[in-house]
């Protein structure tokens, strides 16, 4: 089975990189790019074929490794 | 209008970062993860309202900055 995790700092957090990235967007001519955040994608392949087990693992995985709780948000779906 | 852009290493392209989280996810004892690959998610907030606008927009934002088409792909998802 494949998870896919999105991992997306909270909102009123800074995010540096997603400034950097609207910075340069104006600065190739892009108008109109009111916001931008960057977040991380994690894809896993997992051997378990229980959907909830899936689901439940890996949103173990989360909470111990794939997101820092404090600054970061993370969502989980299975495919 | 809020567009979404994920951008993943294309197949194949070696991927050390993904490899290092599925080392940490075994070490931590999380059985059964095959396969782990990292790629970007990069949420925009654009002033365009026009659906078939903002696609090809973004679309050329990531050919020219977001992705490096060598080595990434990305999909484009408007939200």
């Amino acid at each position: 089975m494949k998870a896919r995790v999105n991992v997306m700092l909270k909102t009123g957090v800074l995010d540096p990189q997603g400034e950097a990235v609207r910075h340069a967007l104006g600065s190739l001519g892009f108008a109109g790019v009111e916001s931008v955040r960057q977040g991380k994608v994690i894809e896993l392949d997992l051997a378990e074929t229980d959907r909830a087990a899936a689901q439940a693992a890996v949103t173990e995985m989360c909470e111990k490794l794939l997101a820092n709780t404090v600054i970061e948000s993370y969502s989980v779906e299975l495919v």
